[in-house]
């Protein structure tokens, strides 16, 4: 029996970019390779439990990522897989996630998939309809409207999602998990 | 290899009446038993990364308590022991938290600990200074002193402090480990 190690799989991006698709595929793939204990940490879900009351400026955005990113500390630390999809458009607290994370799951156990798609093409898409909300201005500081959203520099993986497919786009990360001794 | 089963170890009561104290101890006696992956949420560290901000209402310290509860059941789900102290005064709230542990880690899987100790003996022993704080009304809302504890009905362990040693008291909570094949 190999002893699965730790990793955080942080997936950012806009709103509509794919992050939680590839997600969920990822975790099934992940399955169908006998890595069952993986846990999923939505975003959108996580806020509920952890982050109710917080709203949308740059301060409350931070606190509710450094607060998804101790779980995800905690997960990896005692070897738990975890999938976390969080817009998280800041720079600054994705790195300081990242160092939270290798702390205790050692360098390399974060792994930051940048989850890349035009905003226009996520505004053509509109899943969750929120897209048309913003620019009615019935949602303020939406990400990719009138808030910003800081690219990653050097992420592990990049995915361009208006040209892979998810399943393309899973076989990147899984690829790298595998160079890299992690599956 | 035994697979190890995942539990939550919840000790509630009063500040100074013992419980990081047992959960030290609980802790280092489980390692020496060969339970390596524990992890320790000690309630006034975890305020700091999941609660900033919020204060002492019956609102806010519910809201901590879900948000250690959620936390704690992650781990759990995941096979991981887990030793929590919170004050946590509130039982509807401990019970909430009890079902949502038991949801991922089965009937059991959450063991109460109330630590029970005088109000009078935990304020002359006053180790952190905050029962005279709050005497002089420098600390609003502080259990026991202006703020409710509502005792356990039916805890797994009852652990009498001013009677029981620290030693006497982890003696307790281990046998009712191994009674229950957690350990």
């Amino acid at each position: 029996m190999v002893m699965q190690k730790g990793f955080t799989i942080w997936f950012t991006g806009l709103s509509g970019a794919g992050k939680t698709t590839l997600s969920n595929l990822l975790h099934h793939r992940l399955q169908e390779r006998g890595v069952t204990n993986v846990e999923v940490l939505d975003g959108d879900v996580v806020r509920t439990h952890l982050s109710k009351g917080l709203g949308f400026t740059k301060e409350d955005r931070d606190t509710n990522i450094r607060r998804i990113g101790w779980v995800a500390h905690l997960l990896t630390k005692h070897k738990v897989p975890n999938l976390v999809s969080a817009i998280s458009p800041y720079r600054e607290v994705r790195d300081e996630v990242r160092m939270m994370v290798e702390h205790s799951g050692g360098k390399g156990s974060f792994i930051e998939v940048f989850v890349d798609c035009p905003v226009c093409e996520c505004e053509k898409r509109d899943v969750k309809g929120l897209y048309a909300k913003a620019r009615k201005g019935e949602l303020k500081q939406f990400t990719g409207i009138d808030d910003p959203y800081e690219e990653p520099h050097r992420p592990e993986v990049h995915i361009r999602t208006n040209e892979a497919t998810p399943d393309e786009g899973v076989e990147m990360i899984i690829n790298h998990l595998k160079t890299h001794g992690l599956i």
